[in-house]
């Protein structure tokens, strides 16, 4: 046991200076993206809560306004999310992160190297699949945009405190099957308020495309 | 950047000696367990896949065969699960790990001292609602039993061989569901076997309670 508490000692302190590491790169990319006039936003969920989808109904939505989109897909493994932004007609990059739960700042600067910054007005980046991890890791996005799927259930949000106290905009998505799985979207909506005040939250079907339009409105403003 | 590098280096470091110290003590973990006449089962998948609903099922049939069941319930935070377990009337003991994605060794045998072994002949472990974090660390279970659900997408498995490698067992959930979200059962199954030609894989329903005699029955083979 004196080593199992020798090695948490010395954990806390690699942590510290990791995300001491990580938040100056992360102000570096944010100064990046700003001086090629490139607005990021972080897209942050479980997996298969919707994040790709967003991105799918977003980037039409951002055409019809003048505006060019670009992608950073985050994965632990694979290209499933990275082929479908692929099919959008947008340039992307697929960052995958090998066995971390998480994207962190300097995985997304190597990401940004590789896109054309002045071809690209917005900027999504789709973290890995996970509502805990990614919670300390800044990447100098603008803003947090969390999602979750009503099939997650209803005590999703009450799981996961950080993610929603660090997010401006909540997403509860397939609103549709809430029936199906007896998810009171209610009670998520209270307990994303409830962790953040601040926060901004929208009910979406991505597979209609429900909801959209007024989510982007917030996500702009 | 060479601060950086530094810090890599420290980090696998501590993370052979972490790996090393869990490995230690879910061998003891599992030395008690066995001691006790216990047989545990580590339960992993997603935020919302399943795992509490199958402990829910499962508890029943296990009583039906005239098997006393137990739980561990661990979550980041809050007791959401470990209220839907109390109500089964087991003994269980809620894990919240705080801000960690998984729960390791150490956890487990904490929470194990707290438990009435004599009492308990199958132990749920069910682990933070995550397909990444979990992995490389052993609780000292017999089996790892891994839940995914059709709403996930039928690109959950792709995105996670890792999990998929180490489990004996896949579970696919909500079949139900399949037909709302266009998921593709057979893909999941296959990407399954693909990862890990031996384990075994059931589709169930864990509203109806569909599939689950025949998963029990593997669970205990």
């Amino acid at each position: 046991m004196i080593k199992l508490h020798y090695m948490h000692h010395i954990d806390v302190h690699v942590e510290k200076d990791v995300y001491d590491v990580n938040n100056r790169i992360a102000d570096a990319n944010a100064a990046r993206l700003k001086e090629h006039g490139v607005r990021a936003f972080d897209l942050l969920g479980a997996i298969g809560s919707g994040k790709t989808a967003l991105i799918e109904r977003l980037v039409p939505l951002l055409k019809q306004r003048g505006l060019r989109a670009g992608a950073i897909a985050g994965d632990v493994y694979g290209d499933d999310d990275f082929k479908r932004i692929v099919a959008l007609g947008v340039p992307a990059v697929n960052a995958n992160t090998g066995k971390e739960c998480h994207l962190d700042a300097h995985l997304v600067q190597h990401a940004i190297e590789e896109l054309p910054l002045e071809e690209i007005d917005v900027l999504f980046i789709e973290n890995v699949g996970n509502l805990v991890c990614p919670t300390d890791f800044r990447l100098g996005a603008e803003k947090r945009i969390v999602i979750v799927s009503a099939t997650e259930g209803d005590d999703v949000v009450n799981k996961h405190p950080m993610m929603f106290r660090g997010s401006s905009i909540g997403v509860i998505n397939k609103i549709d099957l809430a029936e199906y799985v007896g998810a009171d979207l209610d009670r998520m909506e209270k307990d994303m308020c409830r962790y953040n005040p601040e926060i901004q939250v929208f009910r979406t079907n991505l597979k209609t495309g429900a909801g959209t339009e007024r989510l982007l409105d917030a996500i702009f403003r």
